[in-house]
């Protein structure tokens, strides 16, 4: 697949996409909503991907919603039937959205490596991701009610549930731009570096992914953890767990994850997410 | 309208709200409920409101329910029949339970500033609040089973959700009171400050939000995202999302929002809650 | 009642439960499981303990399953049909989530002491006890991933709602072995100290709760918190809080609560869990 405003690249089990509008600061258009979608559709697709990292080309991340529309920007003519993302109670769906609760059922782990400046949808777009990191350059903004808009990408449902509600209020209301040491402190992202070990910080986690862990139990565990997040009861995550630890616990994952601890070796987990996949996992609660 | 238990004043945007019984370190009435109710419609029903700071007068921010009249201060006759919340499920409503969910539901951005002891509901009562932020002198307490009831307000919900479930219990199960470094460190507070830097920090932040930003977005933002705190899934907010952005969208506010970005000017957004409040907001979950 | 894989000891008002299979790090086992189970049963029959501490003997906490099986140690045989828990949905309960949910469902505080290693279903087990903390020699690992399976014990439900998503991912993707020092930053542990002031500073958070409280108030207040966590709304909350107040707030609790206030001395409350237990609490959500 070939790409315009984003690239894709897949090397050693890590897909690295990179928002790539960089004379625009990365700023998120329709195309480039409708190339996530289909970069994380081929990172689900493709059993030799196992962590996902985003980060933008340039000096930006992504400054969010791109204005060179002007005053029209967020007009219905622009985010609204033109969008392709198929209605939802009868509207056209939000691009940010779309592309929000596609990196939310991903079966791989998503690391967000902001590598500069996240605003707007720049910014609520990573919030279904599992890990973010921020380069001492990032900043970062939920700058919508200074725009006359509100939060999107079901931002509404993710912030409060990474940096908790008082934090997602105070971010939200005032609509100020902040550094990664208040992003860091606030919970937004797990950890702060230099510009130049940015890479190489995401590369060791999804390293440290890669090399150590079974693929599907690693996507096991990302839809059960984010999905129960909706569960109103630990009795939903017993049943699944009792469910699905009765097949992994019989299959060849498990027997070589076992031996591996025994023979104080590294595994080589045989299984793979195509094939080997669980019966009974419950998918993202309330997908359509 | 007239209050005697609390002041009630608004300037340039800010309504301030004060508990107003200083010889009892404001400690809660009825008629301190009933008055705090009121105020909140005030709040809401006054476009030019943007932001309310609540604080309390004297050396206490409140001492909880007032315990005048000694071992019978919880039986029925005090909080039960006499209370006039109305009923829920065949009993009287709690009257802490009643403020904090008229204030869960308040469009505008609230901020507590405890200038003193917030002890019982007068901390219970402040969790719906968006932003907490201590003097040096104030200290906390849910101190309910060192009194032989229970946490009240509503607070089994909002607390957890404020500072997570472990803090929580930590200071449910112990009663203890503790200071305000304790509550930054356990998250109940954003931040502390020296006693005369109090009401000065509480304005910054509101004016943060006075100056910059759309009352219709921030209203929106705040029913949202409290809101989305009792859904089962993220695909509820892009529902909300996908309507109300339309609407916004292609309104007034979001072009001037746009264009205020662009010209690099303080934006002045024309919209008000009384009239320009989209449709499709879902209200606080499980409102009767 | 007697154990041959813990010891159960109550002294003052405190149970201890200790992990009591040295010679493996007090590894996991079905036999284990059950007598966990068996005693928080006591627990909850006995009014007389207030607390639980939960702790193991020698140089571990709990290392996980027992792996001396081999490669079949997550075998259906072994964790399948001969675990005696009961079945959910057709297939034979998780027994780490039969002890999860036995402990999130008990009625006293229960405080977990980390001497030494706690890992897989040794950590996960611990998540619904309200109280964490650890000595320096802890080590924490959510290693289900390099063993080819899956979190379970319910941790998908109970890891975010204690950690956060985002920590919970990054452990459990990972599935990496870490000091105790991170557990404190991740939110896991609440204190670290000293190996030898780990039992110390446990009882003194007992002695806490034990000599100040209400039995009944604690025991309504850590099924409301815990419980709350799984409702859409707070006026779920408040309808318990209106109903279940208006019993203690009538009640012998509430008037010695008070009195003892008033009078600046130490409570002796009479109430018992076994007898004044009032009406309206809701049970942990889901439970069958």
């Amino acid at each position: 697949m070939s790409y315009d405003e984003i690239t894709y690249e897949v090397s050693d089990g890590i897909a690295t996409i990179t928002l790539n509008r960089p004379a625009r600061l990365n700023a998120f258009t329709l195309e480039m909503a409708h190339e996530l979608v289909a970069a994380f559709d081929e990172v689900d697709a493709d059993d030799s991907v196992r962590v996902v990292v985003v980060t933008g080309a340039g000096r930006g991340f992504c400054a969010g919603a791109d204005l060179e529309r002007g005053a029209g920007t967020f007009d219905k003519n622009a985010i609204g039937d033109v969008k392709g993302f198929g209605e939802i109670d009868g509207v056209p769906r939000d691009a940010g959205g779309a592309v929000a609760l596609r990196i939310a059922a991903c079966k791989k782990v998503v690391i967000g490596a902001f590598n500069g400046p996240a605003v707007g949808v720049g910014v609520t777009m990573s919030l279904p991701m599992d890990i973010r990191i921020a380069s001492e350059n990032a900043k970062f903004g939920f700058v919508f009610a200074r725009r006359g808009i509100l939060l999107e990408a079901a931002s509404s449902w993710f912030l409060p549930r990474v940096v908790g509600i008082s934090q997602a209020m105070e971010w939200v209301a005032t609509g100020r731009v902040f550094d990664a040491a208040e992003a860091r402190a606030g919970g937004l992202v797990s950890r702060v570096v230099p510009p130049d070990e940015l890479i190489p910080a995401a590369t060791a986690i999804a390293r440290e992914v890669a090399d150590n862990t079974s693929a599907v139990s690693v996507a096991v565990s990302r839809q059960l953890l984010w999905g129960m997040l909706g569960s109103p009861t630990p009795w939903d995550a017993h049943r699944a767990d009792s469910s699905v630890l009765l097949q992994l616990g019989a299959g060849k994952d498990a027997m070589e994850g076992v031996m591996a601890f025994l023979e104080k070796r590294a595994p080589d987990f045989p299984g793979r997410v195509s094939t080997d996949y669980p019966d009974g996992v419950p998918p993202f609660p309330g997908t359509p």
